[in-house]
């Protein structure tokens, strides 16, 4: 009778092809597998709650995975972070039910993109934050920011050109804050596009750097047309923060 | 008619084999000696303020250079930031008189170690901390830190085991403090032997967790023997803070 468990894990996406196993290729969900299946003796299957890209962190990814040990949450928690690498850490092991599915049954999601802004090189976070080539007017990209918050087809926003589900996405916040020489920008969302949030970075960025107008965001919204919005952020300076759940 | 000039530079040494310049290796007074010989047309010679260890990082590691440049102090760090890694900054670039060096003219150095002692692994800064196997008892290690300080002949606490040269020192003050989940040691001295700093937190750390007394610190100085102070602690840890001149 296996059992199932709501993992919460933090990694530095760096030297990983993203979240999603792929053959022969260091991902986030490979290493976690192995690790379970060399624990549980049998193969066990992780449900994250998303897929990060290569070189996207996490704070609080979740996932869920059915595993037919008797460990204790304690024990799974401490042989995983034994096991795993120095960059990924299992935060917390919960029993939840059966039927818990951390993709489906997520209802919210925080991502931060972080710009750093300064004048020296930022040697010890240079992974985890992306240089702005010039320094741009946070009121400016606050005042884009609001026009992109709500529902909307994000289709303009979207990575994967051949996506042909809905591109209908609500983002109801997304907060822009200066933090010494980092800018932060915090969205939170019922749900996000491949590329959605680094394409937002970077459009709001060009906005912020007086490439575009803050009126333009209808329009490019209106467009459905990946052509009309900016360009993708870099990886790095994106961290998924947390998955919400009912 | 060549000018002397200050640098202070910030670094993170994890993938260097130390500051000092060695045939086929990469270390930084490599890397900023090419880019400075390049810069200006003849061979230069960086002189450091010290020397730190494979894996030490430094928030303000001071060097003087002398340079036929016409370039000005904001192009010179312009130019080398440009050029050199992401993980090795110049953070100030000044004109100084014509006698002035790094090393004999520094009067002051401060050298803060960090272990980590939380819960969960340091994804992000796993590379600047160390992390203790138990949780270390703060007051004990500042009583021990307390005996520690002042002018003492530190060859207990020296690396070099055929250092020939004078082994005494002033330590005038080692301050413990807690951030969360973080230990700092903060090492103010005129001078650290090899392997100094990392030796004092290794064996500090060993007072924190109950395997030697504070009380035995006076008998390690008197010995005057390596094998009586505690471990070298990893360098991931240390970090060279400043350096002061008159």
């Amino acid at each position: 009778m296996r059992k199932n468990f709501k993992l919460v894990i933090r990694y530095d996406g760096s030297r990983y092809h993203g979240w999603e196993k792929k053959r022969n290729l260091d991902t986030i969900q490979g290493k976690i597998e192995t690790v379970l299946t060399r624990m549980d003796g049998e193969e066990v299957h992780l449900i994250g709650a998303g897929r990060t890209d290569a070189g996207v962190h996490a704070r609080a990814m979740t996932a869920n995975v059915h595993l037919q040990t008797f460990f204790s949450t304690e024990k799974i928690k401490k042989y995983m972070n034994t096991y795993l690498p120095d960059d990924i850490a299992i935060v917390e092991v919960k029993e939840v039910s059966e039927r818990f599915h951390a993709r489906y049954h997520a209802v919210g999601k925080t991502y931060r993109y972080t710009f750093y802004d300064g004048e020296d090189k930022p040697v010890f976070d240079r992974k985890y934050v992306t240089v702005t080539a010039e320094s741009p007017d946070i009121d400016k990209m606050r005042e884009a920011a609001s026009l992109l918050e709500g529902r909307h087809d994000f289709k303009s926003f979207c990575g994967n050109p051949k996506m042909k589900k809905s591109t209908v996405r609500t983002v109801d916040s997304i907060r822009i804050s200066r933090q010494g020489d980092r800018i932060h920008m915090d969205f939170h969302g019922d749900g996000f596009l491949q590329h959605m949030v680094r394409i937002l970075a970077g459009t709001l960025l060009e906005v912020g750097v007086g490439r575009r107008r803050p009126e333009e965001m209808p329009e490019i919204l209106a467009a459905c047309d990946r052509k009309k919005a900016g360009p993708t952020a870099p990886p790095g300076g994106l961290c998924l923060m947390e998955v919400e759940y009912h």
